[in-house]
């Protein structure tokens, strides 16, 4: 339980109040009682601290005479209270030990402080770094090498040959390193081409939970540093996730694309094979990305949920656009309209 | 292998025919024999009772001239027929032992008949209630508490802290708890914050094979009593799904968006974050809901499929709506053509 | 390390240049050096023919004047390097052991060469072919019953009652034969509807990493002889996929729908359930299909990303779609322009 002093000190920010005061948990600013420490990230939510029961906020200078009470300053609120979360962190610790029920290969190299939890497995040829954390019943294949302090949740599966960095959290049930789907056509069906290639994955890196990282058949899979990436997530043989970008929840990344740095990709869009995404390109959820974008910015598809009869009515016109449009072209003929003021909206 | 009067018994339904006929087994109308019973849920069905060689059937009463053949009425024929496969369960049962392999901390609290089946692991301070059955190889972490009856299948992982009601079902492979994607950004890259609380599942709950509940940064994420949640479908962090909702496959919803009672959200649902669903929504599949629903009814967005080529003119021209939305107004005005009459469509 | 004269006997190819040549690995075109062996597939990438520096070349013999070098001649070059993939694989191979801290019952019936990794459990009454090889960690449930050769990966589950062919690969955390999402309403809440029928799975099928096939209610879930299945994806409980069909990441079939053969199914296509498709049916990437499909051929559905504003000038368009139609129609009628000439548009 620390004091708001010892908060102020270790998270780097100015105090405004009481040093004393008692701070027993983070909550958020409409739930937050008198020993809590909530946070403002957003000017649209000053207009919640009237209401608020918080104890202590931390918020951005510019906002402190709304708010009466004791507070930590920061220029980012949102960082500021990010750190502070890992102060009042909850998880269950490594043990540092190895569990009697998991079983490691003697040709493993295990560096100093690892944990390896109930049931684990660890193949032959496998190297896990110092701190490395091994949860129960996670499997790491022939050959794979485990950074530093990299968590590998229960239940993941790291296949053979896959290289991952220092720092990262492989989440429950992940998969890394399964083949890639590739297959050649035959008169007797597919034949299999065997994936070859691996899956190397940088440093401070997240993999939700699970989510499926595919193997390469002659590339390897890449995802580079910092990189966060949520669960249920497809990344395709060959694929390239540049460092920092972040992917949410169901997104699939198909085979041989490559995306930038920086970019955010929402919920459940879908990306088709070899294409070439720029460095800071945002997609919207459910984005259709069926070609390659070359510029920053900010990019969407699809269509917005309407009361099912004017949904219908509206799909069954989408079949007709290109009809509507001949027609509306025709309409202009036959009246002399200058369609061309509209050409470039 | 229940006589037919047996059945009408065991389901409280009428019979009408001989109860000393043999049921072997339940089957669909299409295929069921002369030894098996099937059922009529919708009217629609009926006429399929010419071909039927189904020795009795679950039907309305209403329908009864319909049918020669023995028969069990009810008011509710599916749910008849729901009550019936209890009767014919043909699934494994819990054997109410521990196995020798599984990992139990001598710090949880085992109730009474507990099956904990191979190579399963339950972490310090778990409690599961009576009759709780954990399957081979699932994970329940520190602390989590399970109750009565509740089901975790092979492969599931139940990360600590959590709270599971009574006679739920967590199918093989499922992630509750794991955390929730949330990360601050900075000069160095993405600073995760961590999440502090929990996931709390009420009573009568199934979450579906490899489906992923997020545990929450500072609000639990609460999936309400008789929620049903499909597979491969994702819970972020904060989210509540109210009691009842059903979820079908492959669902996606964001961190802190609120969903009511009663509502059906069909399979690949994309929910935006931080949304409020009212009760008895329905959202039709592929649904892109990005903004709050606060009327009851059915609702659904996307397009339909097409054959290829009349579909990439049909995308095409999606991109010129606004242009050609425009092109008709200033036709309208030239013709002097009241545009006002449709409005209300 | 083959040398060439031994790549083409082995893959039935005539040789044009020194079989003594050694050759170490396969590389894309672009990465390929001169002690690796690549490939073209298709006739745009001959362009790529004048940078790389590949040590020799599978390539079609009508596209030899275009490569001075060494070659192996083929009429299917793609599927020539499918099956070179094979001659370099380098995957773990099986033990032929069961391991120490497997769990086998007693009543389970073990061919020749079966391999069961650390921590697998393998219940009562399964039957496991020939060379089946179960991965670290996965779970074979009662009664089920695998065929020669095939892998079960680690951390995949099988329920009870299952059956699968021989030569399939069952991908790691993938869920076989967990309970299909049937329930019926009623007044007190949903009420379980027990999944009493299985899945079937016939020869060299293949179910990726985290993907899950439910059992049926009363028909069995079916996936026939070759067909391919890749991460993610959800196949309902009485669904049926048809012989050599191909399902790509995240598509989800629902309950009962019936694919035919030799379809390609794209990623994150959703299909409604009670459907039928065609053979040799192909839906592009998203697709939504929610009714039968009775004509082989490509289909689509969706809308191309755009620039967020421009996106949402189009989505918002969309939803006055019919509005937009009917004031056409009007403009046509005040101008009297025949707009039948569009009709087959």
């Amino acid at each position: 339980m620390p004091a708001l002093g010892e908060l102020s000190a270790a998270l780097g920010l100015e105090l405004r109040g009481d040093p004393g005061r008692p701070i027993v948990a983070l909550a958020a600013l409409e739930r937050a009682t008198a020993d809590e420490l909530s946070f403002v990230s957003e000017k649209k939510h000053l207009s919640k601290l009237d209401k608020t029961s918080a104890g202590a906020l931390i918020l951005h200078p510019d906002w402190i005479e709304r708010w009466a009470g004791s507070a930590l300053l920061s220029e980012a609120p949102y960082l500021a209270f990010a750190k502070a979360t890992l102060i009042f962190d909850n998880h269950p610790v490594a043990t540092g030990r190895v569990h009697r029920s998991a079983v490691v290969s003697d040709a493993a190299a295990l560096g100093e402080g690892v944990t390896i939890d109930a049931g684990a497995c660890i193949e032959a040829d496998v190297t896990l770094g110092d701190g490395v954390w091994i949860g129960a019943g996670a499997y790491i294949g022939h050959g794979s090498v485990i950074g530093k302090k990299t968590v590998i949740k229960p239940g993941a599966v790291v296949c053979h040959a896959v290289r991952i960095g220092a720092r990262c959290t492989i989440h429950p049930n992940a998969t890394i390193g399964a083949d890639g789907f590739g297959f050649a056509p035959s008169a007797e069906g597919w034949v299999r081409i065997q994936q070859l290639a691996s899956v190397i994955i940088g440093d401070d890196v997240e993999i939700g939970a699970n989510s499926a990282v595919d193997r390469g058949a002659l590339e390897d899979t890449v995802v580079e540093d910092g990189a966060i990436i949520d669960n249920l997530v497809q990344i395709a043989h060959g694929a390239r996730v540049g460092a920092r970008t972040a992917i949410a929840s169901q997104a699939g990344i198909s085979g041989s694309t490559q995306i930038g740095e920086r970019c955010v990709i929402a919920g459940q869009v879908g990306m088709a094979g070899h294409l070439t995404i720029a460095n800071d390109v945002h997609i919207g959820g459910q984005g259709r990305v069926a070609s390659s974008v070359t510029e920053p910015g900010h990019y969407s598809s699809g269509t917005p949920i309407q009361p099912l009869r004017a949904w219908l009515r509206s799909a069954s016109r989408f079949t007709q656009l290109d009809q509507m449009a001949r027609r509306i072209a025709d309409l202009e003929k036959a009246l002399a309209v200058d369609k061309e003021e509209h050409e470039d909206s």
